[in-house]
This record gives C-alpha cells, structure tokens and sequence, in this order.
C-alpha cells in the first residue's frame, strides 16, 4: 500500500515525483517510458529556464536522473484502470500488476492525435508518421507535408529541413497558431510553404505515401499534392481511456482540475500536465503543476491520517 | 510604448520575460535586482527539475543569462507606481523614469515580512537579521536564534550550523510546517531545537541582542532564552504597494487572480509567482505562473490589436 502512486513519467510527473519523495511521501511512479512528449519534440528546447539550449532526450535524462536521486520507487509498465473502492485507489497495470494507495496524481500526457482521413491508417509506416524524429531521416531528398500549424508542427517541418527538399505545413485554420519564434525560423529555411485554409481529405499512393488531397476552403477546390510522406502532428489526445469514472471531462477529453491544486472530482485524485484542461502546455508549466499536485497531495495525506 | 512590461527578475518575471521575448512581444523587464527571494535561501536548491544540487546564486546566473540572450530591453530599477489611463499603463520608477505599455505582469515576489515586536526595529543590524545568508558569518561561535518553522526558517537554521554553535527554531504554532525533508536535515545536525507554540515577546540586550523573551503558550510562562542573534523568517510580504488600485487583495496582501491564466480584475494585468494569493510557492511553480502569465498576456494582446 502506498501513499501515493504517480502515473507518468514525463515533466508533470517527474517533477511531482521529486517534490512527494522529498516530503518523504511512499510513493511509485509508473510509466511506460521517460519525457513523456518531450521524447517528440524535434528541434532543441531553448525555453526550459535555466537551460538556454538543450535537446528533448538529454532534458529528458537529466529530470529521470534528478528523479532516480529520490527515495521512490519506479515501475516501468502501463496502467490500464484506476478504481477507487471506500477510501482505498486501486491501479491496475499491462502486465497485470496491481498497486494500491489513497492518492493518485494522473500526469500521464498524450498521444499523438490521429488525422481520421481516407488512408491514413493503411500507410502508416509506408508514409505516414507521427514521429518526424524517429522516422525523418527515411525522407531525404523528398517532398513531404506536416499536417498541423501550430508549434509542434513547426518544429517537425524546421527538423525535417535537415532530410526532405520541400516541406508543405497545412493549417486547417485560416493563421496558424505557432508561436512567432517559430513561424519566423521557419520562413527563414527557404524550404518550408505554408499552406492555410484546407481541408485534408484523403492520403493516396501504392505501396507507399504519393500523394495528399485537400480541398482549398476558399476556392471550393479540390488539390492533389504529390509528396512522399505526411507527418501528423495535430496534437495530442489525452492518455486517460484508464479513468473514466473518476473524473470529468471537457469536450477535447482533458481532464477537469481546479488549477490551485490540481485536485478533480474525486478526492485524493489529481490530474497536472498535459493530461488536464490546461489552456498552456510547456515543459516548465508541466512541472509547475507537478509540484503542485504533489504538495496538494501531500496536504491531502496528511488530513485524512 | 512597449506591449508588455514585466516587473521583477525572480523565477516568475524572467520565466515570463524569456517566454515575451520568444513570442515577438515588445518587452521591458524592470527590476531591483535578479533573483527575488532565490537570492535569500540559505541552502542548495534540490528540487528545481534538471538541477540536481544548485545554489540560488548559481541558479538566478543562470536565468539571468538565458533570458538576455532573448531580444528584450531591461531597466534595474524599482517600480513605485503603476496606473492606468485609458487602455495604457503608465509604470513609474524610483528613479522617476515613466514607462508606457498595453499589458503588464506583476511578478515582483516579496520582502521579508516584519516580527513587529518589541527591540525588533531598534537592534536590525545589531542582532536582527532578515537574511541569513548576508550576516550569518558574523555569529560564528553564539547560540542564535530562528523565528518561524517553516521551510525559510529551516533553511535559515540548517545553513546556520555552518557559523552558530547552537540554533533554536521559534514557531507561534503547536507544530512546524516545513517539509518533512528539512526536519529530518535539521535534527541530523544535532545542533538544532525547535520550540514550538510561543508568542514572541520582546528582543532584549544592550549594545547588541542579548536575549529574547517568549511566552510558552501550553505552560503561560514567559521565557528568558539568552542568544546572540535573531533571524527572521516568519515568511514574506508581497511586494505590491506600487498597485493598489487596479487590484484586489486577499487578507494577506497577495493580488487575487484567476489560476489558469494568472489574470487580475484589470483588463491586461496579470500577476504571476509569489505576489499572488496561490498557496504554493515554489521556484519551479513561479516558473510555471510566469510562462502561463506571459502566454495569456500574448493572448490578451493579440485579441486587442
């Protein structure tokens, strides 16, 4: 029985892990694998204070590291269901572990969002990718579209640049959402075209990706893009199919917290990082929420002793 | 005229400055100094995420330097007036320069926050001290005392076993509040005792302190406890007399706002870190409010153009 189990092993999570160790809270950690998103982000982190220029996996090893220093115990697995019974949390894992403790802190991020369009998921991995780090290099010398222009499609499209010849950002939205940081370093490539106001509807080809079709909003038109992958990056979709019951939901399946504490609906269950329905989502304020889910539990542990 | 002006140079105002800077936003920082309260605590910091053992100096160097490497002007003054006039702030400063802007974010932390007991005043600089860190060398070999059991008093003490051949942790309440990490720290120096539910009295002594006089609440005794030194921690006052007007206040002077975007009652006034009411203060957490703060000020700035 612990006090506390944390799931997720991103900045929420880690940086809630240190602060309960600290408090000399018994808590485990369980997470399919460290950095959470930050394991996707392609181009260095330059606004993590106290690092100026830092890629995602050294980042990712100095909070695993800075975290591994504490008395907590870590499971490397994945939790499959959360249920509360009277006061007691029960967790419940893939490997068909089960741990129990009276508090929960839900840091367990997201997963990429899938496009949901004619021939996305017969080309996956023949074209379609959502991990331009994992799978850019394949693309050298090609034309490819990163779907999605806000700032994790920026950063795909400026890392790509080192691989493929010509990358095409399509936006939904008439502007993009990226930050200006990013839109500028993207102008600045010279091999980067944005392209706003589409609707994607279909990924063709073979054996392998060989063209996208979108409809051109404005015109009423329908356009064929030959490219030779598309990378999707429309955001994540919250990692939380394991908690249905204990919590609401707002209407993109973020998780609702009150931001003080992190706190949801059921007491001694939080929810910090990207998992909630946080407006902001950066390293730093994923910590943020971290430390306070960590200490609200803590303050939690202590009234019900 | 700028668009945004930050004040204060602690975690939250240059988290918010590096973010502004990043977004494009025509930024001004103005502070005292860089560092807020980081530059008053007495021990390594170990829970700020990514650093495992760091000083506060070390750690302001390092914010201090990430966010001048971004394209953002910085005035070290102090901040003695903000109005506004229309949909402009006007910030007026110590040395009688006036700033215009559309938007601002308070982060101007706290001061240490007074005994206000008796030969309190008389003996600052003889005895009393309000930073440990500045005069704890000058009471090498004396029995000292701490008021406050929280986290900075702890602090305070730990550090001081460095100098002082006794300490006594003072605190008003019948148990300590510090994290159970700095108990646990303190009694392993074996040069540290807590005394806890006391009213402090009165500082004593002649050129210099020489005693303090406390009454122990359970027994209704008043208590002659000899000592060389007093430092006070009894926490910190938000440093906000330069805004009156444009916010509201909750009954410990700290700025009302809304937690996800840090928003005061005044349209493009934010308040981010220490100086508002959020009941955890952390150096990662004031991080975390700065950047939110920054981002919501893009926001609001954005939707007025």
């Amino acid at each position: 029985m612990y006090d506390l189990i944390i799931i997720g092993g991103g900045p929420a999570g880690t940086a809630a892990g240190i602060y309960a160790a600290r408090q000399k809270i018994n808590t485990l950690l369980i997470t399919k694998a460290f950095g959470g998103q930050m394991a996707r982000i392609a181009v260095k982190i330059e606004n993590y204070p106290g690092f100026e220029k830092i890629s995602g996996l050294e980042l990712i090893k100095k909070f695993e590291k800075h975290l591994r220093k504490q008395k907590i115990k870590i499971e490397i697995d994945e939790v499959r269901k959360i249920k509360k019974i009277n006061e007691k949390f029960i967790v419940i894992t893939k490997s068909k572990n089960t741990f129990e403790s009276k508090a929960v802190i839900i840091a367990s991020g997201g997963d990429p969002r899938p496009l949901e369009v004619k021939g996305e998921k017969e080309f996956i991995g023949r074209g379609v990718s959502y991990c331009c780090l994992c799978d850019g290099p394949m693309f050298s010398g090609k034309e490819v579209a990163v779907i999605g222009g806000g700032n994790a499609g920026f950063e795909a499209a400026i890392f790509l640049t080192n691989y493929a010849k010509k990358i095409y950002i399509l936006e939904t939205n008439p502007r993009v959402k990226a930050f200006a940081e990013n839109q500028e370093k993207a102008e600045k490539t010279g091999k980067i075209k944005v392209i706003t106001d589409i609707v994607l509807k279909e990924i063709k080809g073979k054996k392998f990706v060989e063209s996208i079709i979108y409809q051109d909003k404005k015109r009423g038109e329908d356009v064929i893009l030959p490219i030779g992958g598309v990378f999707v990056e429309i955001g994540s979709q919250p990692a939380t199919s394991f908690v249905k019951d204990l919590v609401d939901f707002n209407e993109r399946d973020e998780i609702k917290v009150d931001f003080e504490t992190f706190k949801t609906k059921t007491p001694g269950l939080f929810a910090a990082g990207d998992v909630n329905l946080g407006k902001y989502k950066q390293i730093v304020t994923a910590c943020g929420e971290g430390v306070k889910a960590a200490l609200a539990a803590y303050d939690y542990l202590k009234k019900i002793s």
